[in-house]
């Protein structure tokens, strides 16, 4: 059985814990297309037709045991700062709530480790997805493809015998199969290496992005690499492939990082502390600011150049130190300077509990053991 | 009696233990300039008769009490790196350093507590000179004036009925008298009254310099503040006058504060600990890097919205943290590169020192009492 309306909790940020190269692997996510047979999509369609998807969504998911004991939410029933809260994670898309018209009119289901999942009436009727933390795209697609059996099989989904399953946009036809992976590269824009590397990602057919999907900027060395095309390959093979370029810029940040150490360990040492310094001291911090600063840090965690933090504890400030987070926390709406306020004391109080665990600052030891330590409440 | 050539060990540091005002006043300074009857001026003198100069200064310096149980040094036969640290003191200037021409050129006599001392040779014969820690001209003064009587009942001055002493250049003529202070005024600048104040000190007869001396950039928001006339009044009235305007300058730069603090409190406060968080966390750092978050650092403390360090270290610090103080602590001479890890080392130190005496970060608690803690040995 699923839940209706539970608190959001920490749902969804179970990815933090980290997994295979998490300390420039972040995440690995696989989502799917899916469509309803006899709907218009949901672009098109009525608000009695948009609330009969969700609704028949919400009955087979009852059934489905990949989301057994998982929650379901009405996204326009939930209160705005929890709707942020939802994009913050990943949850659900920015789109999904420009779309979203009144009650019925778009959903989430979420398995109860919030490993997978489905966002109901974004651009397609159903995007089943699964986060999962580190290098692990072979993991999330297994997830999504249980997933997409277990619904297929309680549902009738749109699929042409020649093009495969059908989608809103026809760059989803196919195999309707988005694989990203997103990644931590700051050795490679340091050498000035990053736009071969780029280059390199788009003429295999692969895409990039920042760290809030499309269009949106790169900030503090995060990008999110995808697949380009759904149509031709089967999903293994997309994500395989996904996988293996990723293995190379992992290889060449590598490089880039040895390099760097090589030639200018005291400026490297420098950077990266000082980024430490920064967030252990500022009183006010702006989100832009903390991502990068959270990447020098990162960097130097991952070069054991500082002994703290954890990469689980930068995973968490960067999700956790967004604004709708912010807000959860302080109990109430925060202007751009209250935010920039509440995010500096959320970021010290993270940085000096981990400082503490890890026994003091001055660099030299090793702490990049993931030990869990419960995110803060987000719901 | 007077030792010869002793190490420098932490010679000329008294001040930095502070005294009034010593949040905003770093130091009190007086000198007047004095010459030999029968002597050309050292700059016109030959090899010969400045080694007579430096000769009859030292045979004099054992019999004035003011320096009994000091010492005395022949600048040329200093070692470079002490050559510079008597410069980065402010004991010796660095024109000094550039008209001392061999043995016997130029030297300087220290009291015990390096309260006052005696450079010779510099653009006059004898420049007797006080450095007292914060406002506290008159007892700088006061040093001074007996250190001069002293030494004129031992050595005939150059003195014109007329015209008073007489100096090598004439806007020295009459007194002789300079009275300094070093000033720390950053909420002047940040509020952007300094113009004014500036005009003001130049239309009451006196004059502004940087740290560094005559023609030195202002750096970190301290300035030295001076008479310009040296003649015409007496030693006492350029003393009254110049104490009176730092007075109000100490006022006004107190306002200021206090505006600053009114309307941006968080802003400040982020400004201070940004600044002491990356003092705390760099691990290189130029001089005048370290100057301009030193100032931040000491706005922070005066202000208690930081609760260490205290204000002596920063006054250390300041001095200490300069070039040949950091060759000297390391035992060798230092590229820029070297010296800017080795002064992040030291401050890092420093910070962390006070940091353990105050019991811990987080603003709140004051701690400006100013124990005394000896300095690093330099000498």
């Amino acid at each position: 059985m699923i839940q209706d309306a539970v608190p959001l909790d920490d749902r969804g940020l179970d990815w933090i814990r980290g997994g295979g190269e998490a300390e420039i692997v972040l995440s690995s996510r696989v989502r799917v297309a899916r469509n309803l047979q006899g709907f218009p999509f949901p672009g098109r369609a009525g608000a009695e037709e948009r609330a009969d998807v969700v609704e028949r969504m919400r009955a087979a998911a009852d059934h489905v045991e990949s989301l057994e004991g998982g929650s379901f939410w009405e996204v326009d029933s939930l209160d705005p700062v929890d709707r942020e809260i939802l994009v913050e994670r990943h949850l659900i898309s920015r789109d999904l709530l420009a779309t979203s018209r009144g009650p019925s009119s778009s959903a989430l289901v979420l398995a109860p480790d919030s490993s997978c999942g489905v966002m109901v009436n974004e651009e397609d009727h159903l995007r089943l997805q699964a986060l999962v933390g580190g290098l692990a795209l072979e993991a999330a697609w297994r997830q999504v493809d249980r997933l997409d059996e277990e619904i297929g099989a309680l549902l009738p989904l749109a699929f042409h015998h020649q093009f495969g399953f059908l989608t809103a946009c026809p760059t989803n036809v196919g195999t309707g199969l988005r694989a990203s992976v997103l990644i931590h590269i700051p050795g490679l824009v340091l050498t000035k290496e990053i736009s071969k590397v780029l280059e390199g990602i788009s003429q295999v057919g692969l895409t990039y992005r920042g760290l809030y999907g499309e269009g949106s900027e790169v900030v503090g060395n995060f990008f999110q690499v995808s697949n380009q095309t759904t149509l031709g390959k089967t999903e293994e093979d997309l994500i395989d492939h996904l996988g293996r370029v990723t293995g190379k810029v992992i290889d060449y940040e590598r490089s880039a990082r040895s390099v760097l150490l090589a030639e200018a360990p005291s400026v490297l040492e420098d950077k990266v502390w000082r980024a430490y310094g920064i967030l252990r001291a500022a009183r006010s911090l702006g989100l832009e600011e903390m991502m990068n600063l959270l990447s020098g840090v990162r960097l130097g965690v991952s070069l054991k150049l500082l002994n703290s933090p954890r990469v689980e504890t930068l995973n968490e400030i960067l999700v956790c130190g967004q604004l709708a987070h912010l807000e959860r926390a302080a109990g109430a709406r925060l202007s751009e300077q209250e935010a920039d306020v509440c995010r500096a004391t959320y970021v010290r109080d993270k940085l000096a509990k981990d400082e503490r665990d890890a026994g003091q600052a001055p660099a030299g030891g090793t702490s990049d053991e993931t030990v869990v330590d419960g995110p803060p409440s987000g719901g």
